[in-house]
Formats: C-alpha cells, sequence, structure tokens
C-alpha cells in the first residue's frame, strides 16, 4: 500500500459491471518527502468517495482490491483508493 | 492500471489457444505529464479493438486479465487492453 | 521480504475489520549499505508490535500477508512488518 | 509480457521434476527503442526452444507461466519464454 | 528469477513455523554486467544450504515460493533460495 494524491478521473470505454457507478482515478504516488511522483501512478477504483487533491491510501494488489470491490474475490481490478488518509505521524 | 499508447503488433510463434483471433499489441506507458515512458511498455492481449496510435488502460494483473478474458480465471496472460481513454479530467 | 525503518503511522478513514487494533505503519526502505531509501516505501499493517526507529522485515506479497495475519488466506493487505529485525549478519 | 533477447543458458544444483528437460535462459530485456537493457533481465524457462541471440516474448507472471508449463496451474515458476518473436510491427 | 550474490544472514524476531531451521539470506541481485546491484536485493529463505559468497538463482513469487518450501502452497514468503548456480554459459 502506498499514500497518493488524487490527480482526476479518466472516462474510458471500459464497460464492466463490477465498475457501475465507481470512478476510476488517476492518483500519483507520494514520494517520503511529500512531494508527487513524476512517474509513479496508479489508475485506481475509488471506494472512498475521493476527490481531486485528496491524499488517499492506495491497495495496489489484485486479490486485495477485489475483496475491497466486495464481489467475492472477483473482477478485474489492481488497485483501489482504499480510504482518505487523514494524517501521517512521524 | 495504467495509462498507455499502442505502438504497434507483436507477431510471435505463440499459438496458445486463448490467444485466438487476439492481437498483440506493444504499449508504452503514459507518465504523468502525457509523455510516452522511454522504457516502461508491456505486451498486452487487447481486448478492445485497439489501433496504433490509441491512448488505452491497461490492466497489469494476471488474475484480473484472465477474467478480462473471459475464460473462468484461466489462460497465460498478464497484461490486457481494458479499453480505449476516451479523457482525462485533470 | 526487505528490511525497513519504520517512520511513523497513518491515520486513515479505512475501516476494515481486518485492520481492527492494527496499526497501518510508514516503512522506509533500506538499502544494502544501511541507508534508507528516498523513494522506496511501503504502508504496512504491523503485526510485530513495532515502533517509530524500529528496523523491520517486512513481507510484501498480498497472499502471504493474509497468512501472516491469520485470517485463512483474506482480508486486503499487500505489506505486513512480519518481524522485529536484531541484527544482520554479514 | 515483454520482449527480450536470449543472453545465455544458466547452469544450477537446482533439480526440480517440472524442470527436467526444460533450460533455464538468461534474457535481457528489450527498450522500446530496441536496445537491451543493462540491468532488466530475468531467467527463464524455455518453452519454445530458443537459441541464444533469438529474441523471445516473455511471460513474466507466475499463474501464467505456471499454465504454459502445462502442469495444472502447478510448479515453481515466476517466468517462461512463451515463444520467439518474428517481427514487430510498428 | 534472477541470479544473486548471498550477501549475510538476517536474525529476526520472525516466529514462523515454516521457517524453524531454515535461514533468512540477505541476496544482492547480479546485474547483467556480473556486478551487485546497490539497491536491488531479497530477503530469501534458503532451501540450498547456500553460504555467504554464494551465487544463487533466486525465485521471487510467492506462490512459486511457497511450492519450494513442499508445504502443500502455504506460508508466508515471497523469495526463496532456490539453487547454486554453477555457471551460466553465455
Amino acid at each position: 500500500m502506498y499514500i497518493g494524491r488524487v490527480k482526476g478521473t479518466v472516462v474510458s470505454t471500459v464497460q464492466h459491471s463490477q465498475y457501475d457507478g465507481r470512478k476510476l482515478m488517476l492518483v500519483a504516488r507520494l514520494e517520503l518527502d511529500g512531494r508527487e511522483s513524476t512517474s509513479a501512478y496508479d489508475i485506481c477504483v475509488d471506494t472512498a468517495q475521493a476527490g481531486v487533491g485528496d491524499v488517499v491510501l492506495v491497495l495496489d494488489e489484485g486479490s486485495s482490491a477485489r475483496q475491497i470491490l466486495g464481489k467475492r474475490g472477483t473482477g478485474p481490478v489492481r488497485a483501489v483508493i482504499m480510504g482518505i488518509v487523514d494524517r501521517v505521524e512521524i
């Protein structure tokens, strides 16, 4: 899992039933110093009503992502926004 | 998942039944600034009738890719073109 | 698996039952020369009562992580802190 | 999946039954500009009678690789040479 | 799979039954030119009685690693030392 910032939404011809009503979000990975990565990102299925600019927790493993979507471990997905990050205590 | 641009097709001796009638496409990953990566790419099974130059959504996880191919979770594949990207709203 | 140093804790809106009573820790990967990576990190579920500053063993594979959590191979998780590292003998 | 060039064979003490009669090949990843990567490579189980110098299609996912080996989804393998690449049309 | 050189052993509080009698080894990845990577490494469960300095074959996929450990595909592990490398013929 990693922390990222939502940069935008992706509109695609994908019409998979698993995605109905869920947005595909472009999330840039945040580095350890808090800056956005210039290269690392994922297109994530949103499960946390995240909006552009939000700092979120990304779960980047297929089996886990499918469980979050709640469909008995099936569904074509690799990464999901799992929650909004309230704060990181260091 | 990531966004990429189709660069070409791959012709190989691979004769797996799962691939019948499906093209193998070379897809370059697009970076956050919209440029093509010079190193990150995947050879993807096309499921979206994508053509060279199209901007596409790539699903780069085996279990998910197999579900998209629709063969009960079997089949030797790691990455598929899942859809054409219409636009990214930032 | 890799060796990392705990940098802090993450507070998120994630309310998954699997996580009850377990902390989400930000762990920076340690390089071969012992320095912390400036880019490689994971948000890990803690299973070893690790604290900030501890050097830990991180298991970064979903199926394994789920087994460590002890819930019959289910649960949305990709990385866990598996143990405290006492020493590395080189 | 990616495209690589076979660089040599690996002789090891590994004596796994799944590997009987199959060579372990060192395959360097080819970059988008056709050059060999200086760092990215895999040790692959050959399923295509590939020889040194051949340009090949590498399937780098365990579940898929096991299916190619044809042993009901079992066997310790992460990457296989899946076929010889005849040409890439760009 | 990749080729690496054993750099040392890791002593940790991890007390998982699967690991009884097996060492955790720090293995640095070898690059294509034979040099050790300065950043890529894995903590591996040893299944080949490898010693410090040995050049080894590393299997870096969880399902495969579990099969090598011989416990019916269970066990928390992502990477194992699968064998000693006798030579690479290029």
